[in-house]
């Protein structure tokens, strides 16, 4: 009997889940919580602050049931942890336990408050479908990024060889310089860091355009091979579509062999 | 008989409406207007500046007579201001009545004029389509744009939280910390801001690098989906054009089956 | 007598104009006239700079030449100024003829010599064909740019009226706030400019911003449209050429009604 | 008899070259090799520094091992030089045999020693295809490239003329006025150099703009080239790969004339 009016639950329970307004109470209540987290950044009054407190409270209340809701709606349990998304909002949940009025653990307790906004994208099926989108891109683009770091690697090695002596600030270890030669990716400055080394080696401009050319044109690369493969995909996807169901030219042939055949028979 | 002259004069103005030379005579009243606007930044002598506002009085006049005749030339006053171009049109017009020599108000009379440039759109047609393509693109776009926002929200809160008591001019609430952000994304002296921090935290680089590369990651993929998304619209119009009135392959099936059918019954 | 003689003489110089050989002559002495002028910017002993301005005469006699050649071997006279390359060859040739040594004129004398580097774009043609697709692009463009013009100048006058007395070398002028504004588009040190005007009119951050999206998103939108246009146009020619020559669904349409007809006729 | 067990050998090793646990080991060497690299430019304590020395023979020696099996390994000795990647790493190998502790050539021994990690491109097939197509795709760009050249030229020729004399450290010479368009090109900083030339000549911000202009049309021309170049060739290889083996609309075409054919012979 309490096995059945389990059930009973779980089914309400699994139907509440894909209910759209649980949906959209769920995000007005994420929604909340961001607010909460961007006005304590400003200077408020006590009384007021006391209030977030207690609202942030009822927010991770909320969530708590919320999870729990999700995890007994669940018909295989199993199946609730192998979804990324729901082991990311029991992480975000679970952790937002942790007071935020607490001593030691203010900082930690108010960084997992944040990536409670995060919880936006695994309600939002949209936004989940953008990323997971995202991460199937990450696969191919992996050899171009490969090649890049190859050229990072190379050239911070050198960088730090050559200009380490020059501003160790810059050039000191591999690990700066790498840090270095992104900022030269990016165009920032990257005059007077060349500048700087000029006055020693007069030939370095030589090493920054080469290294600015290069990245461009592996970077470029990497956009127009992803282009190229959505625009491909998106091709293939719209032809399948467009002529489903219609005959082919090889039907066509087929059909018109037959018919050659059926007027040989007459003649005989 | 009054009525009867009125609807004269309303087919009158309807036709001046849509008459090329009367477009051509708007726009370059328009770009008189924008001209006074430029000529009134530079320093001119007093008599110049009056002769500017006689003939500021002189293009409000216009513009009023020329909203008028759109006005009356409308067969059905309704459809006016369904027009939202209309509404822009006569509220620039009536808001440009403000006399421009009025003390308090002179800023605002300045400002005001200087949307009367606008008109421009409003009054070529290729502009005003352009602008309609733009808008109808903009929904697509939510939700990477939502998606992009979620981004700048945590990093922001994040960023408050360990580098407000840095910079608080940089990180000091999260409204600061997303101007920040942005000018972070525009590569803007982005260096100076990280230095800053890596002083004090010393693992803050890897904020700022992921930070640009998820904002471009994001932002490439915005691209992306304009370009395949225009690419792919332009296609099916293209496709759906050029085998207009062509029969298909389905056309042509049929038509063999019939053949074979009348074959069949010659054998008999 | 005489006639036939130039006749025979135009018929040879139209020969000598498309041929490879004299075309690789003429690249080679404009790279070597580029050679010079890059030369001369650097310290050269007297000597030397003598012997390059006895080089720079020489290198005049041979363009004289060869532009008279060209315009002998034009069977037609008048063809030969239509042809805008022709022009422009003919004026940067005869310009050059002014004496580099003469005082009030040294640097007018020199800038001239500069352009004859463009020569290589008249003298290659797959350069002459780059700028002719260029120039093709360009009418295209001609609204966004319009679109984009109207918007500087509007953000312009708004900046001109407002941030004008904070610092009048950003802001004194129209023209100057259009150059302000172009610097911002292209992020070159915009935050400077930002947050100077922040320190007077705190919302102003929303002035730069706006600008920033509509700009970026207007070109953006130029950048598509020449993607959309080329590759259009690309897959125009592309199916045009492939299909060529083979018959159409139409064709074969036809061709299966004239067989039921045929068979209709057998039946009778 | 030896010459047999040449041959045994020969095929031993032309297997191990192909084989894939021996390539993961030279990756796994040469990701060691660039560790070692990256870890040598931080400060580590004499005993670990000697170690390092160590590990680096070793490595030299197990390279070294290696191109000897790849030499070997090869059928026809001939080919293995026809090869530019077996060349490179020969060469890279060869080089790395300087000893690191030699005074004088301590510099080039470390500099030979960080292009070991370019082996990585070497031996992993997906970067040496990546790196085949890019070099591939430059003679493509080859015109475009010349434009490009051809402007940055004639605008450094002219800024060296005009603004020599106001910054000769921008613009000195032909060589350093092309580095600082290079600069202008990148955005960096380029109002400082445009302000200056701005103080003595006033129209000068029409050199920035244009030349910014070009160059960014000349870029982007360039960018569409390649992604047009490259969807096309997708295209076709699409197109031939989907309707391969497919009967043509010429092949039904004959079809049908055949079939009308037939039944003419029926009437008779």
């Amino acid at each position: 009997m309490a096995a059945f009016s389990f059930q009973t639950l779980q089914n309400k329970f699994d139907q509440l889940r894909s209910n759209k307004v649980f949906e959209l109470l769920v995000i007005g209540v994420i929604i909340v919580s961001a607010l909460i987290i961007g006005v304590k950044t400003f200077e408020v009054p006590d009384w007021f602050n006391s209030a977030l407190n207690i609202l942030d409270w009822a927010i991770t209340l909320f969530f708590l049931t919320e999870i729990t809701i999700r995890f007994i709606g669940e018909p295989r349990k199993r199946d609730f942890f192998k979804n990324g998304w729901n082991l990311f909002d029991t992480l975000v949940v679970t952790l937002s336990l942790i007071p935020i009025g607490h001593q030691d653990m203010a900082l930690i307790a108010r960084l997992v408050r944040v990536f409670r906004v995060l919880r936006m994208v695994s309600i939002i099926p949209e936004l989940r479908t953008l990323i997971n989108s995202l991460l199937k891109a990450l696969p191919q683009l992996g050899y171009v990024l490969l090649m890049m770091f190859v050229i990072f690697y190379i050239y911070a090695a050198v960088g730090t060889t050559l200009f380490g002596a020059i501003n160790p600030t810059l050039w000191g270890d591999i690990a700066i310089s790498l840090l270095t030669l992104f900022r030269v990716m990016t165009f920032e400055d990257w005059t007077d860091v060349m500048y700087e080394t000029m006055a020693v080696h007069g030939w370095s401009w030589m090493y920054y355009l080469s290294f600015i050319c290069l990245t461009a044109f592996a970077f470029l690369n990497m956009v127009i091979g992803i282009v190229v493969n959505v625009i491909e995909n998106e091709n293939k996807a719209e032809e399948a579509k467009l002529h489903e169901g219609e005959p082919t030219l090889i039907d066509i042939h087929a059909e018109l062999k037959a018919l050659r055949a059926e007027i040989k028979t007459l003649k005989q």
